[in-house]
């Protein structure tokens, strides 16, 4: 497959130049305010848009779980940082495993037993295994202050775990609306992240690292002088939910450029409508609104079941036939992208490269 | 991994008691009426499961698309109908290659482009491929009665191409509630397509096959006597979305047995909530209804993002800690095995096999 117009349809598309310049804006605009750049692998899946992103500065890769991160060090991708609690025997045998060859790999905590076990399969590997307390902002997580002091303390007490910081993710700030409110949001929760530290190191724990972020409250999270790293994820690729979150003028945020679509193919074309090759197994579903077409205006997707969409050609610019390509914004990147085993990347329309998503699935 | 709870988490899993009674209701139903019984391979893209329906009497395997096709036949799957259009130069390629070495292989058409494209590939290759004309009922296919037809004509006129019959589903009919309603529309439909097929005969083409029926309609397909094949695919896993569709006496529908759940570990225990470690990549998301824990009456999911979901504990007949592994039936089966790329096949606890979901993404 050398060109766009060969690759079989559905698929997934990266558009290089786009993808490049989401890079280098957020690595230039976290590395410029010193705080070291953790991106979350869990968009992407893919080692080579990792590897990318540690050519363009980043320190590392998050993964959202165990099986993620063994993918990403199977690729020999750095600094790893697991942002789900590894649960259960066998995983945390697993987590062992990965620290002895990955001894740099961090693992979010947020349970006592959790934690004791996690010791114990450290002591009798030999190992030490550098954990984060995961916060809880909604989700996950232990509660900031004495909670998770408390939690401090065990680690602490324990020999063959070291606390290295916190993980302080406050996933539904990234989706806030409009631009001020999310601002507040975030500002209000890193700050009890970073009184949580203090509290912690006032006891004489040392804990350094306060990681959290994304691709919606980046602009705020840099400029928080306590916090010490980001882990945006959805940056590299956007969607059409983040263009929805607003930017500062309260219109579509613009700050990174759509580089992902999915292309299909016109595979029917009854009365009026076009049907293509990508429904539900095509896109991610997870978004009250559906898929836009690149270069129709006018013209809108409906779902046409799992393996059909409908395209509505009474106002369409131009005339649409079985055999020809349509290519879609997709609603949410995350898992869209979890549907596929490969992203073509182009440069223009010349295919360079097909990466293996190869962390696809990987959720165990 | 011997038993049920060394599983790692999150994973797919198949009650093979449950799954058997599946297939043999649905292969007693209709090999007893004389209806051919070529189930949908888009349900389960598994190729364990295919050869289980063929061992229970079916014929073959429909496939929703040429790639999921080309996994079955590299697994010996005999029987092959896929049931979307082949378009554009290279499918059209991979397809006759196909037909050379799976010449049972059927293909739907419904563009005279596409047939004659088809033709002359088919000719190039020296091969003769099998086609069924894909009727229209409100998503792909041109409309039943002359336009039909026209193409089968068409189709006559061409040396490598034969047509074998009518490719005749009705997409929206399997969902149509209540019971009597979804009778009277699928039995709508499906006269047209037998009137079809004799004003296609009465001019002197044979097109021996009507096929089309689902999960949801086959009772009343199987009494029709114009029908000569079924091709249903869901009843071998069933989902919540078919429960709601409604049997004769107007409550749930039982034909069939929840056989397919999706096992998650609860990984954080916060404030009332149980958080599991199944979310938009563990469940299709397209059903406005959300997974359904098993022995859990009382607890309600809510989505917690990409990779969570949130167990409301409040009325929890039991205590739920981390660790614990809750099962979930989930809203549509299709779609969400397309997420995994295996199956645990379970005799009570014991795991009998892990199955390849080998076509998997595989719908290009």
């Amino acid at each position: 497959m050398q060109f766009r117009g060969d690759i079989p349809t559905p698929a997934l598309l990266l558009d290089l130049d786009a993808f490049e310049s989401n890079i280098t804006a957020m690595a230039a605009h976290l590395l410029v305010r010193g705080k070291a750049f953790r991106p979350h692998g869990k968009t992407h899946k893919c080692p080579e848009v990792a590897r990318a992103l540690i050519n363009a500065g980043a320190i590392g890769c998050c993964a959202a779980r165990l099986a993620e991160a063994e993918v990403f060090a199977d690729h020999g991708i750095p600094g790893l940082l697991i942002t789900t609690a590894v649960i259960g025997r066998d995983k945390i045998a697993r987590a062992v495993a990965l620290a002895k060859r990955a001894p740099d790999t961090i693992y979010c905590v947020d349970d006592p037993d959790n934690v004791r076990e996690l010791n114990a399969a450290a002591a009798r590997a030999g190992v030490n295994v550098r954990v984060a307390i995961d916060l809880y902002f909604g989700r996950t997580g232990v509660l900031p202050g004495p909670p998770a002091l408390a939690l401090a303390r065990n680690i602490a007490s324990l020999a063959h775990l070291t606390l290295v910081g916190l993980q302080s993710y406050d996933g539904d700030a990234a989706h806030t609306t409009p631009f001020e409110a999310r601002w507040a949001r975030t500002d209000g929760s890193m700050a009890k992240a970073i009184e949580t530290r203090a509290l912690i190191e006032r006891d004489g724990i040392p804990c350094p690292m306060v990681t959290g972020g994304s691709t919606g409250t980046y602009r705020f999270d840099a400029e928080n002088p306590g916090m010490t790293e980001l882990q945006p994820g959805s940056f590299v690729f956007m969607d059409l939910d983040y263009g929805r979150i607003g930017g500062p003028d309260g219109r579509e945020y613009r700050d990174f450029k759509n580089a992902l679509t999915v292309v299909t193919t016109v595979v029917s074309r009854p009365h009026g409508f076009a049907i293509v090759d990508g429904g539900y197994k095509a896109f991610s579903t997870d978004r009250p609104f559906t898929p836009k077409p690149v270069d129709l205006p006018g013209v809108t997707y409906g779902w046409a079941g799992d393996e059909h969409g409908r395209l509505n050609l009474t106002d369409s610019p131009r005339e649409v036939k079985v055999g020809h390509r349509i290519e879609f914004i997709p609603p949410h990147c995350d898992p869209t992208v979890n549907l596929y085993d490969h992203l073509y990347a182009l440069r223009g329309d010349r295919v360079e490269g097909v990466w293996p998503i190869a962390a696809r699935g990987k959720s165990q």
